[in-house]
């Protein structure tokens, strides 16, 4: 059951994160800290490292890395690769393009996958780029992209990459925790998030879980590493620590957002989002927005991105937004900044925020077209 | 004049960092989060950065990451070296010898001027080095070494790193914000810190300061780097921005550290330091411990370590520490870990919770000796 509400927030913080944390998970931030090598904070990275791995639905090694989600997208590059290696990015964004600069910032060869700005991974093209590049090593994909608003279809994914045995490299950072992605059952062997997503914590910590194949390509790769080098984080796990002094405060949050969402149970915790999703898509087309997804089929349940009217600017309407009635939604990215806005409804979301942001888009329209 | 007091905690911890934080700080993460890419977080960013910048003494770019000091380290070395460079690395201890873990995993070519454990960097030694070495691009050096409680004299090293025009990396993780470590006096090119020391702030937050020298060492670095790369940071601090999600909450606590520090001035923490590293140095040389460093001139002022007696055992007398009193202090590094104890007095320490270590240690020694 969902114990936890969002509380009555002054502002209706609708961005793919940081999501709104209740005061009950924040207020966990003022416990005193502790000694990161003693036992008390060995039993609190256990505990959570265990409660991760059960929404992670996985067995696979899982480690807690002090950074934003772009730490651990470099970790799954550094961790797995040598210089020269060539591996798949299918990319269907902005995030999903992050993966091909941190590859060739550390020179590895990228074969870039990408799909239009709205679609998804084709994955009759995936396996035609697989089959025509015998040589890559790895694919890596983005669950859900926050930037197009367009949640990929992993399980048919799986089936492909699973198949010609490449290593399977998901970055789930605003998808895990909200839409259901199961590790083991999907065979993923590095999957990543980050606390301020879907798990209602604050930013500071993020995540990665590696298979035993993983496991053997990090044998092999020679990529430099070492604040990321997932080597550290296995032999000080072994003594019930962290090899960094990482941070004490969100860990607390962490704790206590993970139990409320175990014990609300995953499968209500991804109907939840399903049902938020689909409201918000709903509505908004109904005020006359169009979806930018071009099949609402593969829009996301974290996040929705509308195409914005040609006589408006993302610009206006989102500074109306926020100044008149004290709700953050976002812009697109590079080029997409002034065609369409970007609205994040992952963690908690209730009814009252969901009018309250689509009434207050509706009056920024009108008198946007005053 | 200082207007926050350490709380009265049910522990004294002890440690080199985490350092326990009063109340008012870490309440400061309860406020709700807010759009890293909004105005409210643009203003936050900047006024971070330059009360940081007030406290590093400088005028060079400064930048904030959300990782460890780790993190920062990895930074020093990432951003300013290719591979094949060679750097020398002044170590003292076992965070000396990171840089050169870290630099070796870079493939950067490391000349190491080892000194003993307890001793700090000599000048003449390290004068001969640079001249043995001229094909060295930078000198890598800790200020304070907590892991044998030695402090080195930077400005003595400065006029030697500084003569031959090498690039002056310094690691004041533990000294910056509790001992006179002024960036730009001391001709420092690359100087680090973390927000679990003398900051006064949880951990999450790491600093990083760059000199335009360092700046063109950068333009020709071609090691990679994407999480911890500085460009990043200076291409979205000029926007108000942070390159990725920061850990908000610790800003946050941050922020309203920076303001006690900078009411309180700098010269009287600084004193504050010192008069508390002389208290707990004298006391323990008192009840019968010997420094560890070979000089007490040398000591650190945030961290003492002291030779255990040879009939007593580290592990024995920091287990009664914490189980029977709640005093919480650290044993030594690697080969020392048997060897000495180390006690942190960083940030805020009453004497209240001098006279409790102290009295803790006699009674745990005491008992020792049954």
């Amino acid at each position: 059951m969902q114990k936890y509400l969002s509380d009555k927030n002054e502002t209706n913080l609708r961005l793919p994160g940081p999501v709104p944390v209740p005061f009950d998970i924040l207020n966990e931030q003022t416990k005193p800290l502790i000694n990161h090598r003693g036992n008390e904070f060995s039993y609190l990275l256990k505990n959570c490292t265990d409660k991760l791995k059960q929404i992670f639905a996985t067995d696979n090694d899982l480690y807690i890395t002090t950074s934003s989600g772009t730490g651990v997208m470099e970790a799954s590059i550094s961790n797995f690769l040598s210089e020269g290696d060539e591996i798949i990015v299918a990319s269907v964004g902005w995030f999903g393009d992050r993966f091909t600069e941190i590859a060739q910032a550390y020179n590895v060869k990228v074969i870039n996958l990408s799909f239009s700005h709205g679609s998804n991974i084709n994955c009759i093209d995936l396996e035609e780029c697989i089959k025509k590049n015998p040589k890559a090593k790895a694919v890596y994909v983005t669950h859900n992209e926050t930037s197009t608003g367009v949640q990929n279809n992993l399980s048919d994914i799986s089936k492909i990459v699973t198949k010609y045995s490449l290593l399977f490299v998901v970055d789930g950072i605003s998808s895990v925790a909200s839409v259901p992605c199961e590790t083991d059952k999907l065979k993923i062997d590095v999957l990543i998030s980050a606390s301020q997503k879907g798990w209602v914590t604050p930013p500071g910590l993020a995540f990665i879980s590696v298979s035993k194949k993983a496991w053997n390509y990090h044998k092999v790769s020679s990529l430099p590493k070492y604040y990321f080098d997932i080597s550290q984080y296995k032999n000080y796990f072994k003594k019930g620590q962290p090899p960094f002094t990482p941070a004490i405060g969100v860990m607390y949050s962490l704790d206590k957002a993970l139990d409320l969402l175990i014990e609300e149970t995953m499968p209500k915790v991804y109907e939840r989002h399903k049902k938020v999703a689909y409201k918000i898509r709903t509505k908004l087309i109904e005020i006359g927005f169009e979806l930018f997804p071009d099949d609402e089929n593969h829009a996301s349940d974290t996040l929705t991105s509308v195409k914005i009217p040609k006589e408006t600017s993302t610009k206006q309407i989102i500074e109306k937004l926020e100044n008149k009635y004290n709700v953050i939604i976002s812009a697109g990215q590079g080029n997409l900044s002034d065609k369409i806005l970007r609205i994040g409804h992952l963690g908690l979301v209730s009814d009252a925020e969901i009018d309250w942001l689509i009434e207050s888009l509706i009056k920024s329209m009108e008198k946007e077209n005053e």
